[in-house]
């Protein structure tokens, strides 16, 4: 008999394949909505794997707990959360592990909730082979209802920030060797390697864009981050949106002395661990939150059509066929 | 330098090293509560770990998937749940899964939801070494109040049903070899083997517990889960609420057959996997309950004293040395 194992089918497949076991409504976005009497509740797990998301080279475990905080509240974040109620963590930690690991992750998840809000609510420690942190965050969501299928042909395209920065700080920080060609610029160096030990997030991106909402019956907005790329948050969109992406590559903003070459441009869409926002406004709109900060920047529009990605330079299209990193 | 690992601190130590980091109100109890404006959300994680919680040998991936959910509503029940809103489901798969594995657990897992209440809200999947299924439940908090902290001098304890019957089902799963002495009963060993593999909770316990109660201002009560032994349970029930459990060995509930010796003790007492619940209430309540409910168990009562366990017939309390089954 043909059994089918995981590694042939993929992440994004497998993921496919789990929503059918859950109710319609929950299975698209990063983040699942409770309706509740009078609050409505955005819910997020994800979980960081030792060998798979992180290794003790690469990152220090306060460092590790500020970034397993930070990718949840991210998921909340692009959801539409106006406040973080607070995190449960489940640690599987093999026997051997000292103490002062376990303490300095907790050191640094509790930074991370003292920066973005939220307390520890409870969780639980079980022994394992491989290091693992399981978090999952309650927040609650405000005005705004921030969707993967919310995006509207017509509308801009935007990225709260630069990325591949995080994929490059990963593979400095485990001492891949870059081409003798290459001279890495100090300030990318250390630039990067923040960015993949200590990611920050946007609390004020829900403000802005309520700020500079021209009608108050736009409501829903087309949004996810970045985690899994920029790449991948495009295709999120455009796949549950029903429509297609233009990019222009001139647009995109880059890290200062970012290389330049094929390679570089694949860390930069498919690298992951941004946690920058992607979304989509109406024009209007658009020009307004363009206009009041300057840290949100124009990447593309929204068009009718097979929802799919296209760049505006034809030529730079063959970007798209590059494989992105997966874990299974 | 000396370096404290996992190992040498102990499961239980560890878990008190962790609440420090927590807010001083979540720290004890199966589930954390979330004050919301209307309802009163109780949240609750849980992981199970191949070779350590399960293996392919002793449960088929249907079992475990049930398993997974009631370990975790079982402890919503115990901190007084009226309703499972639903669970986020964050799995962990080496790359060699089969797909059919995955298919499987999520059917026993929507068995569980659908005899339980609650659905899927959502999760996330990774790959790594060992099979990890860690769960969040939400639940809506009814009337009263359940809370280890919350017994007091006086009050009987009871258990809804009898131990060690998970466990014996786990050792018969994995080809324990028993003393040849002992020949177990047919009937004891098939029903072991269903309490391991799909345990029950008791979705009416509270509505029991309400119908009963003879004074409204009661809202209080001393309650937790033995999943991790009745031991275990009485233990911190008695550590939390500051007083001491006297337990009458000969009103223990014991399934029908089940062998006499320490051993069959320490399963009993120390087994865990039972998901019974263990609470405490005044004498009147007490009575109340045990006329409508023929299957709850007085097992003992609580008195002032140092937080502690102590058997009636003191020749049993040599019982009580007994090390506990540890992860760590």
């Amino acid at each position: 008999m043909h059994k089918e194992i995981l590694e042939n089918i993929g992440e994004k497949e497998l993921i496919n394949r789990l929503a059918k076991f859950m109710p319609k409504n929950q299975a698209s976005d990063d983040c699942a909505l409770i309706k509740n009497k009078k609050d409505n509740l955005l819910i997020n797990s994800d979980s960081l794997v030792e060998n798979v998301h992180f290794n003790d080279i690469s990152i220090c475990p306060q460092d590790l707990g500020w970034k397993a905080v930070v990718s949840n509240i991210s998921d909340l974040l692009s959801s539409g959360s106006k406040k973080t109620i607070g995190i449960t963590i489940s640690l599987i930690l093999p026997a051997k592990t000292e103490w002062i690991w376990v303490e300095e992750l907790y050191i640094g998840i509790n930074k991370a909730l003292k920066e973005y809000g939220g307390i520890i609510l409870g969780g639980d420690c079980s022994t394992g082979s491989q290091k693992t942190i399981s978090i999952t965050a309650l927040g609650i969501r405000g005005e705004l209802k921030l969707l993967r299928n919310a995006c509207k042909p017509g509308e801009i395209i935007f990225t709260t920030g630069t990325h591949g920065l995080s994929k490059l700080g990963f593979m400095i920080q485990n001492k891949v060797n870059f081409d003798n060609d290459i001279h890495l610029n100090e300030r990318l160096i250390s630039k990067s390697i923040k960015h993949f030990c200590r990611p920050q997030i946007y609390p004020n991106f829900l403000k802005n864009l309520l700020k500079t909402r021209p009608n108050k019956k736009n409501a829903r907005i087309g949004c996810t981050d970045s985690s899994d790329g920029l790449f991948q948050a495009i295709q999120d969109l455009a796949t549950e949106s029903k429509c297609k992406a233009i990019i222009d590559y001139e647009q995109i903003p880059k890290e200062e002395n970012w290389p330049k070459g094929d390679k570089w441009d694949q860390y930069y869409f498919f690298g992951g661990e941004d946690y920058e926002l992607v979304f989509s406004l109406p024009k209007k709109w658009a020009k307004n939150l363009s206009r009041l900060n300057k840290n949100v920047f124009e990447i593309g529009f929204f068009v009718k059509g097979e929802p799919s990605i296209e760049f505006k330079d034809p030529k730079k299209n063959k970007l798209l066929d590059s494989k992105p990193f997966q874990h299974f």
